[in-house]
């Protein structure tokens, strides 16, 4: 009788070998980011992700035509949830908007392998070499135009200072964020990064409110 | 005649021989830079570095005993320069130590290899299981307490508010020249280091200033 009937619902069916591709494709993504964060681009290997992912490389290239597609498939993936986060509806204040930048930093510690893989990767990719190089230039430019954005409508609305310098405090946040996760991922147990970040942005938003 | 006489007057002495060692032993450190900076600690080959120096991997190895050994040495002849900078003499205030921390931004400029190195190993050496995990994490406490101390300093001086979390501004002031750098190293035409970090650090000054 277990002989005779599917062994599971979707098996075969169009939707379960979908959804079987679906998860095989996550599976190598989890694996890519774990050997791009130990070994970074160049000393991972295709065979030894797939290895790991208990299928040949063959199967791997499959889902992605190189390495190169695997690690842009991988930094799509990780820039997902902070585009989510920081980018879905315009937030109400320069104050809303910090809160969000510090909720993403309380995400960050949650999920460290991904922190280590970011910083791991956009070290090597200062090279114009790299083949993320264009990549990450594209996603500082990206977040760095949006935060001046969103300070430069806080001026128009009046929460900020006329003449604050947009660019130069859009330029700090971000270089705050980096440089703590940094300091977070060498010694996880020594620094708050949350708490930094949100004294940091406190500072800020009082430095640039009106008098 | 020409046969007779040394052909350069060091050569055959031990003084001789010494500079020649220096000079190799430097062009082998000079040479790793700029491997570790493109390929990272682990895709880096010391056979491709002694190529890439003309000698063979056994008189590679005659001056560094193994990969780990010279990713050392060269990250310990990098930090050299930032020591004698900050830790030279106790500076006469606050505003004389953030005038020092402009100055290295100002050095790094001048040394974007070695800048693009330091950020492709921290990365990497998030992991604990790679050769420069505990000398980075060595390296950002030693700079963070050297920075502690001289804010302390500056609080019993009366230059700094009581009750400044010198730590506090010892981790943001070490974040936004991290932060600052990676942004520069991907693009560097975009972003004027020193000038950015000038204005952070004028800011922090004046917020943790007696009123």
């Amino acid at each position: 009788m277990a002989q005779d009937r599917p062994r599971t619902a979707a098996k075969g069916s169009a939707r379960g070998t979908y959804a079987v591709g679906d998860a095989r494709r996550q599976k190598i993504l989890d694996t890519a980011v774990e050997h791009f964060a130990l070994w970074g681009f160049h000393a991972s290997s295709l065979a030894r992700i797939a290895a790991a992912c208990g299928i040949t490389q063959g199967g791997l290239l499959h889902h992605f035509r190189s390495k190169e597609d695997l690690l842009l498939s991988v930094l799509a993936q990780s820039e997902q949830h902070d585009v989510e986060r920081l980018f879905a509806e315009p937030p109400e204040s320069v104050a809303a908007h910090f809160a969000t930048v510090v909720a993403l930093a309380e995400d960050n510690e949650r999920r460290p392998g991904l922190v280590r893989m970011f910083h791991t990767l956009v070290g090597e990719a200062a090279n114009p070499g790299h083949p993320a190089h264009a990549y990450f230039r594209q996603r500082y430019a990206r977040v760095l135009d949006h935060t001046v954005e969103l300070l430069q409508a806080g001026v128009a609305r009046g929460e900020l200072r006329p003449g604050t310098d947009c660019e130069a405090a859009g330029r700090e946040i971000l270089a705050v964020m980096d440089g703590l996760q940094i300091q977070w991922v060498l010694a996880p147990a020594s620094v708050d990064m949350p708490a930094r970040l949100r004294g940091f942005l406190d500072r800020l938003l009082r430095d640039l409110s009106p008098a």
